[in-house]
């Protein structure tokens, strides 16, 4: 099995699996005990914490370890709107944030407060100066602005430095979600919280990183106790933590070497890819980007059988196509970037992936691309089902996909425009939620004209090819 | 280093660490990815799942995995609560809980919630009949009641299915803290909820349980996720869990022959202390209690010092005297059950701890507790400070302690009652905290009559004998 699916989850890296089988003999009491084995404890925790925070960039008194990255955010974000709600209550997040941020932002809602989305560019990339736009839009004042350092389904890199400028410049902090890039290096610029998770980066589950910078303010959500000042309840998990942080230390001093190997490796996968498979859009910005992902869509694919395609032929990847997750809704990411959503595929390589396991991918990805077309009655050459070899029969032509799935809308919107002349219009009745994306996205790979969806789920296309 | 901790934290069971190595292998992947690796964490958390109900006596689908016990409190009870809201928001919570379960009471009552504490007896038991009594009293509707198994300060074991019927029949939830107990056997009758914490049982941190069996209303607080039935947000920390539900698997197996043994160990230190230490109060129910715990307080001794003195001496212990905690003021669970809390010392006995280490504790301890006394210039035979060789001098003294911390306020007492005839009175002015708790019980303990505090921080006593 080859596993290109690190942007979810890596296996435990071998510091960390070292550190933890160490810190089991010694970190296992409690370190609010004063007995010698709780000192150990404290002294190991106390270390673990100095470590994560030359990594992140903070001092020490300014980083409290969390049971996941999830926590890490949920934690920050609330304790630093409590901390400002006499000021605002407008939380500020970037459309593609990670769902933890997303369910802080409705928790907040639900509570009564606001929140602005901050939109992003056809690459998932906040531009800068639309954070300072918000800010200074008027309306509620602002409480807090999260964005992430680096996307975690398209892999864009965020202009973090520039956004904290802007933040620091309206008075507003900034708390950036660093899941995605911590392992790779520290978060440039002056933000003022941050979050981060280990298991991304090859540490153990069960640790996260909330980093506060002082001055920040921060009133962390009852109920609350004394550990890690206030800030994440229960028993510290220290062995964990020490693998954690043990970890870090370990892929940084790797990562500007094995960042530049993975980035080459991605480079090829970007450029053969779309070679190799008929229509298909590799997704994100092609130059700010993490090293080691790469996402693209395939037109006229169902995600979910690329999936499991992929993973009965060895490889173990990932995908925003909304028929691979449970809400049948797509990748609330490929949405905010207005990209084709069906046959996605997210390529993200663990540290040490080979150069001969991407070219074993690039060999098997077109045969099982065109397993799935042919499924769905597509033909896997270059000839795209737009093309059919009929005469066009009349101007307006409508198309009933009503309760079919993603990719079927748009196979059968393809099929349909070849029956209109150039000039004419095609209509395509469709409930399913992708269709609102991928049918736009279509139009734009296509080069024809998306009239929009004057009614709700029926969506006009003017032919012009 | 001997280490009668064991309620505070238990290093890692063979058994864990086994299975933690195999899940490191196996289970890091994320179980909701559709690839191989996520399928099979996902298997190796369903089967931990199932282990751990059959443990705890539920469904596997009343059962989710938490990141620790505290956190199986804070979401249990909020949840719980939540749910209820309608109902009422009346929590009650026996004045002996762990601080846990106290901040999630204090943090209801901030957000305009009731709670009510039920009260405990000189042994620190919930009495039967007096939540059933309280839930009668009126007032407010109940919405929940948190019982603890047995507690983890003295180590007294509670009628927990006397009240979860008692509950029943008034319609109202019971929810269980079985973080003390869980290792040790499954939580009789028929309660809601119960929480349970993996690193007392000698499980890795970062795993708590949370069960709240069908028909129990329950609503998470938001922020929530599709992860543990949205009930413990973030990635689950599969290894930690794997092996947190083998290794209760492992010490269930061996706890009826373990606890019986560690039973007749702890008899023995609660039938030797006493006789080989002048003035020493054991505390908690002599009979209904946790087999490996005995709890015992030392008049005239400063709890810290005595836990320094027995760490130099080579046993980590723990103490609930007041100046052994940041807060100064003596453990709430000594307070509740109205027994001396200077020189506090808990010994809760580690599976597989030997008799020949019990000895040793016991040939140690006269010796520590006598030098601690010594400093404080408490003679330390037999002869008690109280017995002084001087003819009483008026009929009423004054002592002067103020600005003085336990356990000088009641040395000073000691010492002040040979200077009042029988039938006199002294008063003492003390405002460390413990005096409250500790003037009464020296009373007890010494024959004399505690006359009560008329003024804030000035305690009566007059002279029985």
């Amino acid at each position: 099995m080859t596993y290109f699916d690190a942007a979810s989850s890596l296996p435990l890296h071998p510091v960390a699996r070292e550190a933890l089988l160490a810190a089991f003999a010694d970190g296992w009491a409690d370190p609010a005990r004063p007995h010698r084995e709780g000192r150990r404890a404290r002294m190991l925790l106390d270390a673990a914490r100095e470590t994560a925070a030359e990594a992140v960039g903070c001092r020490p008194d300014e980083l409290t370890f969390t049971t996941s990255g999830t926590r890490a955010l949920h934690t920050g974000i609330a304790g630093a709107l409590a901390g400002r709600a006499r000021v605002g209550r407008r939380l500020l997040v970037s459309a593609v944030e990670h769902s933890a941020v997303l369910h802080a932002a409705e928790a907040h809602q639900d509570a009564g407060g606001t929140v602005t989305e901050i939109g992003v560019d056809g690459g998932g990339r906040v531009e800068p100066g639309a954070v300072g736009a918000a800010l200074g839009a008027g309306g509620e004042p602002a409480a807090l602005v999260c964005v992430q350092s680096a996307n975690h389904e398209v892999g864009t890199v965020q202009p973090v430095a520039e956004i904290a400028d802007e933040c620091r410049a309206a008075g507003v902090p900034l708390l950036v979600d660093a899941a995605q890039s911590l392992g790779w290096g520290a978060v440039p610029g002056d933000w003022s919280l941050l979050a981060g998770s280990a298991h991304k980066w090859g540490g153990p589950g069960g640790v996260g990183l909330l980093a506060v910078r002082k001055g920040t303010r921060f009133a962390p959500r009852p109920p609350v106790d004394e550990r890690e000042s206030g800030r994440a309840p229960g028993f510290e998990n220290i062995p964990a933590i020490v693998a954690a942080a043990a970890s870090l230390r370990a892929v940084r001093a790797a990562a500007a070497e094995e960042g530049a190997r993975l980035r080459g490796l991605v480079d090829r996968i970007r450029a053969r890819v779309p070679e190799l498979v008929p229509d298909v859009a590799v997704v994100g910005d092609p130059v700010r980007r993490l090293p080691h992902v790469v996402t693209f869509s395939c037109l006229y694919v169902d995600g979910e059988a690329l999936l499991h395609g992929l993973d009965r032929a060895g490889f173990a990847v990932s995908s925003g196509s909304s028929c691979t997750s449970s809400t049948l809704t797509p990748s609330h990411v490929l949405r905010a970037m207005g990209v084709l959503s069906e046959g996605n595929v997210r390529v993200s390589l663990p540290p040490g992936t080979g150069a001969e396991e991407v070219e074993r991918f690039l060999t098997v990805l077109p045969g099982v691309v065109a397993e799935v077309r042919g499924r769905l009655g597509v033909s896997s050459g270059s000839t795209a089902p737009e093309v059919p070899a009929v005469v066009p029969t009349a101007e307006e032509v409508t198309v009933d996909s009503l309760g079919k799935l993603c990719p079927v809308p748009v196979i059968e919107l393809a099929r349909a425009i070849g029956r209109v002349p150039v000039g004419g219009v095609v209509t395509v009745l469709a409930d399913d939620e992708a269709a609102r994306l991928d049918i736009p996205a279509w139009c734009a790979m296509r080069g024809q004209e998306y009239l929009g969806e004057p009614r709700n789920h029926a969506y006009r296309v003017r032919r012009l090819a």
